[in-house]
């Protein structure tokens, strides 16, 4: 279901943020004069903390203590404490996250290991089920597993989400989805899926990048079996800031990958020549992290501790559809395509619109102040983050839109790039 | 050879000082009081750049230009451009150079694209050769890569550099070497072995961790296949800081490896589903890069860039003779074995020596603010990075060494921990 809003004037908005419970959080940002800020689905916004957190690492961890810092300052533990700290937004428990690497690698281990507890039980289970649709290095990165692991094993690709459960046979080793769809917002019922996917004898691995700090997630309640995620979005850890992988206790003792760098050994420093994976989330790690951008982190998730995500999906969905009543209502004449589901339990934190000059368009939005992104084919995303956007942000945003398309100022044979 | 050295006093250390073509470049780097910092073969010191460095990079163009700085600031072209400040300190040239990921992954590109090479031209060699005194973590992820692929590959561990030739044989695929080993100090001949290498028919893949920035390299004059290093030691990119990879021009169209992430596609923002190569380095990336650490390394880089490998290589021989030379006139009487080659040309820039209580010693060191570090089995290692480390610390590193020696004051029952 969808919430009715009767919101008429700027005025309205600025009373809801009057009351926005979540209105204070906002100040723990720095946020450009002038810009209306609605990517941080992409690169979440600067926690004002983590200026002086990378003066910290950089003068004095680094710059005095050097090397000692890697137990004074806890240097070592940081992917593992991080994770701690990640763990309840995720739905995740203690000692099940670590913080490191990318998103890609940590996949690529998720899926790995998947693959792995598969071949002991059904050998015979050869197929990586997962969408078209979804966000292309995942496929890359499966597609590349498949390959060099040169078994018989495939990447096979639905092209609509009823075309899932289908899939998801004999053959179908591994679910691997991405909760929420980078480019519509689309949610999937996580619960469901991961249901389908056991009664049918698969594993389901799930990638948060869109949903980690966006939508309540609830891992051991779906039952789910491995995950990993960003840190840089919603989560607002720095530009690139390392990403996580969640291996819940169940699969721990089974969870193995090629990845096996010092860092996932048992004993880093006995360094003897023969391999013994840490017990417990260490023996997803790999290689050295780098302390700098991984610190960082902490300064977005602290911010988390002081709500909770029932609060933030609150807000997150009475900003999504206040500006998707908002642009319909008042950008109607133009041929604008909704892409986002209408329906809360299908909806993420970011909206999206067609617009036959979507690119051209979110040019003159982001020379106007209102940064959004745009991602092929015609879609502009808007993202929504809760911490830091405010109910007037909606209006004044959906006003720049309304008036660079009535007036037509956008230059429609713009060349066209893209960013992440 | 080695040289000979004369020194007895301090002041004929304060001499060579004032002398020193490098020692300029000493106030590039934040060095703490009272410290004699002789561990940046483990972590380099903090270019002093590197501090508003991180500020702009937070403060600017994360919490000011936002998503606009993946173009605007360049993070999206940081590994290339990174990597080719970083190619004239290997003898690489621009665009074979990318830094990224860690040490470990990277070598695990290598050795992935080195055996599928292999497999194309003798798919029977099915040895990946090396040392058992090789870094661990090494031997772990070309292990984890051997099993993985469940092809029948292995890693074969020699005892000792006389046993490489013999076991580069006919079933040698891959000859992985690190250059300079971490607890010995010894330098290989990778001229000489890479060509053993080749008229073996095996491919020759180095570790460059303890040798970038420490001693010059050739890497086309050698005809080395591939390269990894890190930039966090002797380069001075700050703590955990992304490593690098090399991959000649010669080798770029062959280069394959399963770790293909949206950084090493062709059109990353094509967002397609299928998987195209980019051209060049481009294809040993693979995801999204922590920007903030990733941008400091380019302060270490510039240093560099005042000198040249011949005049840091001159120093180095210079101050790693002159230690090894007070430590044996000064410490006579005690029980301390070096472990460091004596000639030159096997001689990296870290020195070793053993002793029966070298932890403990080395502890007394680190309190009386002698920064060196410990590796199982007794053994102390003690860096010396020419752009920072002056002679009269060298002077004073050896007598604070002979003092807790002489006074027997070290904790011969200390507990026993290290860090990297």
């Amino acid at each position: 279901m969808s919430t009715q809003v009767s919101i008429s004037s700027r005025a309205d908005c600025a009373a809801l943020d009057a009351q926005d419970p979540l209105g204070h959080l906002r100040d723990r940002f720095e946020l450009p004069e002038g810009v209306i800020y609605l990517d941080g689905n992409s690169l979440g916004a600067r926690p004002r903390a983590s200026l002086a957190r990378a003066h910290e690492v950089v003068a004095m961890e680094w710059g005095q203590d050097l090397i000692k810092s890697w137990n004074s300052a806890g240097w070592f533990d940081l992917p593992k404490r991080l994770g701690d700290r990640l763990a309840p937004i995720i739905g995740a428990r203690p000692g099940e996250v670590a913080v490191t690497d990318t998103t890609s690698l940590n996949l690529f281990k998720a899926l790995a290991a998947a693959l792995e507890i598969q071949r002991q039980k059904a050998p015979e289970r050869k197929r990586i089920v997962t969408e078209r649709s979804n966000f292309p290095t995942d496929i890359y990165m499966a597609d590349g597993l498949a390959r060099w692991l040169d078994r018989g094993y495939s990447v096979h690709l639905v092209d609509s989400v009823e075309e899932l459960p289908a899939a998801v046979d004999a053959d179908c080793a591994v679910l691997m989805l991405t909760h929420v769809n980078y480019r519509t917002g689309r949610q999937h019922d996580m619960a469901a899926l991961t249901r389908h996917a056991h009664e049918a004898g698969a594993l389901a691995v799930w990638d948060l990048a869109h949903s980690a700090g966006a939508v309540p997630l609830d891992l051991h309640g779906a039952q789910a079996d491995f995950a990993v995620g960003c840190t840089y979005k919603y989560l607002n850890g720095g530009p690139g800031a390392p990403a996580f992988i969640w291996v819940p206790e169940r699969h721990q003792a089974a969870f193995s990958h090629p990845l096996t760098g010092w860092w996932s050994h048992a004993a880093p420093f006995a360094m003897s020549h023969g391999f013994t994976a840490a017990d417990g989330i260490g023996r997803a790690l790999c290689g050295t992290q780098p302390v700098v951008s991984l610190a960082l982190v902490e300064c977005g998730l602290e911010i988390f501790e002081e709500t909770d995500m029932a609060a933030i999906r609150a807000k997150s969905l009475a900003l999504t559809d206040l500006f998707i009543a908002l642009v319909e209502a008042r950008c109607a004449s133009h041929p604008l395509g909704l892409v986002t589901p209408r329906e809360h339990a299908h909806r993420g934190s970011h909206v999206s619109f067609t617009h036959p000059h979507g690119y051209a368009v979110m040019q003159s939005l982001i020379e106007r102040g209102v940064i959004g992104d745009y991602r092929e084919p015609e879609i502009m995303r808007f993202g929504f983050t809760p911490l830091y956007t405010s109910y007037a942000d909606v209006w004044d945003a959906v006003e720049i839109l309304r008036d660079i398309l009535d007036s037509g100022r956008y230059d429609a044979n713009a060349a066209r790039s893209a960013v992440t």
